[in-house]
């Protein structure tokens, strides 16, 4: 499947969640990130975030799609992927 | 169609453009929003972020779907919505 995770948390856990997010998913801006998946994965994935976050602070928003050709994605402004190397 | 938008903007536009947002999508989490809207409504909203915004420096993405009923949406952690009418 595929999914666009989007996170908000506290800055004290920013750096480890978004370091441990580019080994699963494409990094596409700040806090957010996409890519193909599969079940498994995204259940160690989500298994993992549970325990990288606080529950009662944090919050990691999961969309699920059987495919990105239902989605049809556009930018306003710049391409912020094209630094993730600088992030 | 339905769509997510995700926005990463400079602190000094954030306020605006969140203001801006929330009169034709629905907050969903910190520079989340979403939302039924209309073809045309959706231009105007991309017309008006672009001069909300500056174009060498803000994102905003916009991922289109023609209905949510393709999109399933989980959430690790708080749900923040719930505290939309604070922030």
């Amino acid at each position: 499947m595929y999914i666009i995770l989007v996170y908000d948390v506290d800055s004290d856990r920013v750096s480890k969640v978004c370091k441990y997010l580019r080994q699963h998913l494409t990094w596409v801006q700040n806090s957010v990130f996409e890519g193909e998946i599969s079940t498994g994965r995204l259940a160690r994935v989500k298994s993992d975030l549970r325990k990288l976050t606080q529950s009662d602070y944090d919050s990691v928003l999961i969309y699920q799609l059987e495919s990105p050709k239902w989605l049809n994605k556009e930018t306003i402004g710049i391409e912020k992927n094209e630094m993730s190397n600088l992030l």
